[in-house]
């Protein structure tokens, strides 16, 4: 029985250190969360610095060799630091599956495929989404305030903006098609699939020039497209503009919220109540992290 | 007698026929014509493909063959296709001249001239646009209301961008000739339409870097010109800006609308009615096909 | 006694054809005046596609000397027209002085100045402008109304966009003597104004590419100047479809026009009196031609 | 006594003095103020001048010993009447901290530090911040009301504009990053900075053509990117149409003004009150200089 109650007690005490480690990884509100979240940021600046610094072609041997070690040592660290998070989340499967998860999932991806040879390594980069979680720590209000409404003006007019990508591709193919055809092999123009990327390139107004008609008729058709791409262009910005104003009206009538402890009305951006001082939640990211 | 009869019941089973193939080959509803789209767009799809594989220059001469014969195959299809669309029409005219029938055209026309040769073939990228259809066949109701609130904001302000462009292209006109006669013909600026295709590439944004100014006097010109461009995008923008947030008030002032059978009120938005699960027309797309 | 009446008669004579000219060359509601400015459209399209060819670089000197008499011959035309243009208007200066006067003098001053060598002849394409009658011309109501409602809209933002351009020629001038400073005399920054062409090739995005950093710092300080134009380019769209809207809203609030004849109240839209079918003024253009 | 009294009078004369001399210097309402202004303004477009001829590669050793003379008179009339600011001020630090104050330091750093040889020599070219002024020496009000306008418009959208620079340069960076793995160092995308600088051209769509994708996939990431970015563009212009949009509203909303002489009201645009001809404040510029 003594053995019983020992197991019942060790798996209760996992429990409460599982608990507890939680509270420190996936929460800010703890002093040890916001130490944990801040070391780990740290950690990531300087990850992407490494690999910054590894990319330049000017490095001696022995640097190069400091810094490989340095990211091993890293790279470790997120490994183990993934699997620690699986470990302690109460449901493993709704951390795997969330937008941080596959994000820190992707950033050990490089290791654990231990594809650290080549130029594989600099998908590493993608890192750099991690950096994401500077808005949780810092709790900076105005801030994620505005990319919350930044991110439900787009989310408003995704299906608009698909619609238009649709037929902005539908276009550059087209273009590219006829490109081909007009100009031959001789200028640059050298496939079809090289032909949409030089329309992509023009219908979007980057405009390298690494590729450029040569024949009368190819100028003419590129102007024709170029003229086109000037009044299409116009599309999406009138696609966000509206949807932005109508998120700046929304926000602007809802105005008021109650709050859940004293019942006293505050101003929807309040992030205190103004009676009792209680946290109230509008005020916070709602994107789960 | 008899052969009358025959006669008329051939007539009749003729009709029957053509009712039969014209549902499967214009409607969506059946699940024969839902089948019929699926394999037709497979079939484009499959056609583009090729296109673009054939425009590749690294190809052997074998798969070249292979790819023109199935090309052929497929041009045949789509022929014997149109003119079944045009057998099996009520009016047929109405179809040879809607959007849709003049695309089919286009689409067939490098076969129909025996143009199978050259460069000419490459025309067939046209065929793209029957892939529009898309939206029809999966019924995808939020992006049909959304192409649809697309193009009648363009649709309105189709007049405005019509003045517009008529401006631009009187600006890039008097700037490529002023161009012309600054830059003389040692900097790329051969010829005043050869300037005003430059004169375009630089209004637009778009600056590919083919032909630059050289004199210093033509680099003032092209600054002024810039600047000038960088205001005139502008009006664009805030034309279609403007029709899009009218179209977006428009929509949602309708807001409701009468179910036809049960008299219900509705969201202009469903699809079918709240009250006895009618199929309300306004959710679908009025472009007919 | 006779003599001074044939004198008066004379007078009265030339005032009543001049009268009658200038009804044919100002106005477009008799059918010679608009038969009058159909022919000097025709011969202002004819001079400039004489233009253009002339500029093409494979001419024969044949060709380039019919067309060098044809140019001679249409530009003592146009001389003559505008002679005659002042001759018979009541109040000449004020035609002179005028928007359209000042291109008519503009369209012949190459021949005044007896330059009819050289490359300045090719300021000639300013004629262009003189095209802008074809609103007035074919009365295309819709058009005209368009243009005007723009010309209103730009008007309108006309003093923000003086102050937005003050700012951004201000701001290309700091950068270009920066990137000057910083890329030093090899990478093309050959001088400050060659660094400000720079500056302004950049902030519009326009990019040819024919000056480029080749520093890391000239491409950091670049990489700064091109994001911070990314957000400016903004402001100029922002201030016409703010202005567009306010025009958009004020056509829409007039809504009513009362028709002079019989007070019936119309559409302000409206081209005819929907009452009595008296041509209502508020349809046409309110540009003096 | 009488030494005192001197004193004490010496004291009251040099406040006088100073009051005086800092009337002339800070202010504008008097027409000696006005003088030093309009006087400043033209050495400092003089300073410019010189700045950019200095900058030609084409100049004799003679011309540019004279720029060089002439730069060091103006440099050091400009540490003068620096120095007499900080004199004159009642309150030294706050001129010294103010916007004014800082671009004023700024334009006289290079000889301060006396680092007046090299090219370091250019970052005079800040000097051009100064002319600011203009707006407050011609008190063009329509234009500093505009300026004020499309300050607070900018205003209102920074956080935004500072989320969405955010989320901007973490796309270059992850797609420089992805492009440099892509394309390798071939192509010119030497390091991650360098691929970073690229990605930065393209998605603002500047489009220099300096480095270019060579491979296939490289092509394909970079037309996905354009594509994005082409969709991106249009978020800061949305942001800024609509905080121009409420600032518009808001301006004509306050409609009203109160005269503080005579209480009459006025429209928020009036300069002068329209009953007793009193000046009013918000006719200026609010800035404080």
């Amino acid at each position: 029985m003594s053995k019983e109650t020992t197991k019942l007690q060790k798996e209760e005490a996992r429990e409460a250190f599982k608990k507890k480690v939680y509270s420190i990884m996936f929460e800010t509100s703890t002093p040890q969360g916001k130490k944990f979240d801040l070391l780990l940021l740290a950690m990531i600046v300087f990850s992407l610095f490494i690999l910054i610094i590894e990319s330049l072609p000017s490095l001696s041997p022995t640097t190069r060799l400091v810094f490989y070690i340095l990211e091993w040592i890293l790279s470790i660290i997120f490994v183990g630091e993934y699997l620690l998070r699986i470990y302690v989340s109460p449901k493993p499967m709704q951390y795997v599956l969330s937008a941080w998860g596959i994000i820190d999932l992707l950033s050990i991806l490089p290791v654990l495929l231990l594809a650290f040879t080549d130029s594989v390594i600099y998908f590493r980069i993608i890192r750099i989404l991690r950096l994401i979680r500077i808005f949780r720590i810092f709790r900076i209000n105005q801030f994620t305030r505005e990319a919350y409404s930044l991110y439900n003006s787009l989310i408003a007019s995704v299906y608009k903006i698909a619609v238009f990508m649709f037929f902005v591709v539908m276009l550059a193919i087209i273009m590219g098609g006829l490109m081909f055809m007009v100009e031959g092999k001789e200028s640059g123009f050298d496939s079809i699939p090289e032909s949409i990327y030089w329309a992509i390139v023009t219908i979007t107004t980057v405009g390298f020039g690494d590729i450029t008609p040569l024949t009368d008729a190819g100028k003419a058709l590129a102007s024709v497209m170029m003229l086109l791409g000037y009044a299409i262009i116009a599309v999406p910005t009138g696609i966000v503009s509206v949807e932005m104003f109508k998120q700046r009206e929304l926000e602007s009538k809802q105005g008021k919220q109650k709050c859940p402890q004293c019942d006293a009305e505050n101003s929807s951006k309040a992030v205190y109540c103004n009676q009792c001082g209680n946290k109230l939640v509008s005020g916070e990211l709602k994107v789960k992290s």
